[in-house]
């Protein structure tokens, strides 16, 4: 199932997709409705005219570092023995379509394809066979970095925080195993990322529980299981997709501030 | 002005403090109402029949690293250049009396007392001169760390982010200058952290003004201003308290998970 976050005549909602089609659902992080009344054919709405928004506004977002082998190698850093975390802001958040604003603080930011997990329902020192019970599904992210702050400052945060830094969607896609996704990035159109996350060092159970044990899991959180090789900088202007297979393409495209 | 948060005969809401007094207001950070109907003397609720929560949850909480020069040398870290920013998730947020959880993860958790300052408003690329229009005022902060994890991740994120690391309270102060405040820390009752905010290296609206040109400041985001030398190391048992002059006394114990 395919459960997406719409505004259509000012009113936001969820809805589940069907082709071309929309079904408004109750909250799928309460009460999901799965047999919305009217999902005869021809009932819902048509998706093309419904805006699309990042598919949950996450209350925290934990990213996970060199998570990927190659990656690591790329950067010349270790591999880590346990799961580096760290967190981007909810107001980082972007949905599909939305620009990618390049900070005039910055003078190299760069793309990162990953796969996002959204969990479901509060989780506390989840074991790793019990945490599919507390996701809902996955999506895709731009976990978008101003590298030459990453570099400068040490810690991360605030090459990965800036406004617009974190493209999420289109779409939380339910019932998918996540141990064999190709992750891929696309810029303007040219493969620059590839990977799967069967390579990933902590795979998605491990990461989840991993997690639990330091900070309650909320609904609505998202976790960013990291990004493979092929890092590389953006341009205002760049056309940017990352697609993971069975989850689906987020597409956005960089601008200036100034372009707003 | 001190506003805190309460919660009494299972209803939550925000109050004025004066004296040992409680005056119910509406959302201070929508549309305070300054006049409490029932302010006469005798009016509103006794402050000791009341819970003193956390007097906000955040949606985010930015905290700056290094930001007192003799912390900076404890630490032997050279002074930043500019704030170096880490997060903090709102799960970690705990009120006064409540407990601070030594986790089982960690072997060294030490506290570190802080200034806080509450947001009002929605921020975003907000100048140095006109930061006092966007916070509504200050709390106690315990910026609580788990020092060996600090060592091992590099990152910060993991040692900072535990559940309950993040004592807030008891009350937001309004209208107070934040330049010169006494901070201390006291461990069973003995003094071990003692500066002042005129120390910092980046003041509160340096540090507002700052933030703001990297991510969107929302109502109730909080910042930590960072902590002055002295940091040390907490065992269950003992009795933490962060007293920042004029805007009050942060006190909370330190339990492990079995005590919960």
């Amino acid at each position: 199932m395919r459960i997406g976050r719409f505004r259509y005549q000012g009113e936001t909602f969820y809805g589940v997709v069907e082709g071309d089609r929309v079904f408004p659902c109750g909250d799928p992080f309460g009460s999901l409705e799965l047999c919305p009344a009217d999902s005869a054919p021809g009932g819902g709405l048509a998706l093309a005219e419904l805006e699309i928004l990042a598919p949950c506004l996450p209350g925290k977002v934990v990213c996970v570092g060199l998570n990927y082998r190659d990656h690591a190698r790329e950067l010349g850093l270790p591999l880590p023995e346990e799961p580096v975390l760290f967190l981007k802001p909810s107001t980082a958040v972007i949905g599909p379509g939305e620009p990618i604003v390049y900070p005039e603080m910055s003078r190299q930011v760069d793309y990162e394809a990953e796969l996002a997990v959204v969990i479901k329902k509060k989780a506390r020192c989840v074991r790793e066979e019990e945490v599919f019970d507390y996701i809902l599904g996955y999506t895709c992210a731009n976990d978008v970095t101003a590298r030459d702050l990453q570099r400068k400052d040490g810690q991360w945060t605030r090459a990965k925080s800036f406004d617009t830094f974190l493209p999420l969607g289109p779409y939380i896609v339910t019932g998918l195993d996540p141990g064999d996704r190709e992750v891929s990035l696309y810029l303007n159109g040219e493969r620059k990322q590839h990977s799967s996350t069967a390579r990933l060092i902590f795979p998605v159970p491990r990461l989840v529980a991993f997690i639990s044990r330091v900070m309650t899991l909320l609904p609505k959180d998202v976790i960013l299981t990291g990004t493979p090789a092929g890092v590389g900088p953006v341009q205002p202007g760049d056309v940017v997709e990352v697609a993971v297979s069975g989850v689906g393409r987020l597409v956005n495209r960089v601008v200036l501030p100034a372009e707003l």
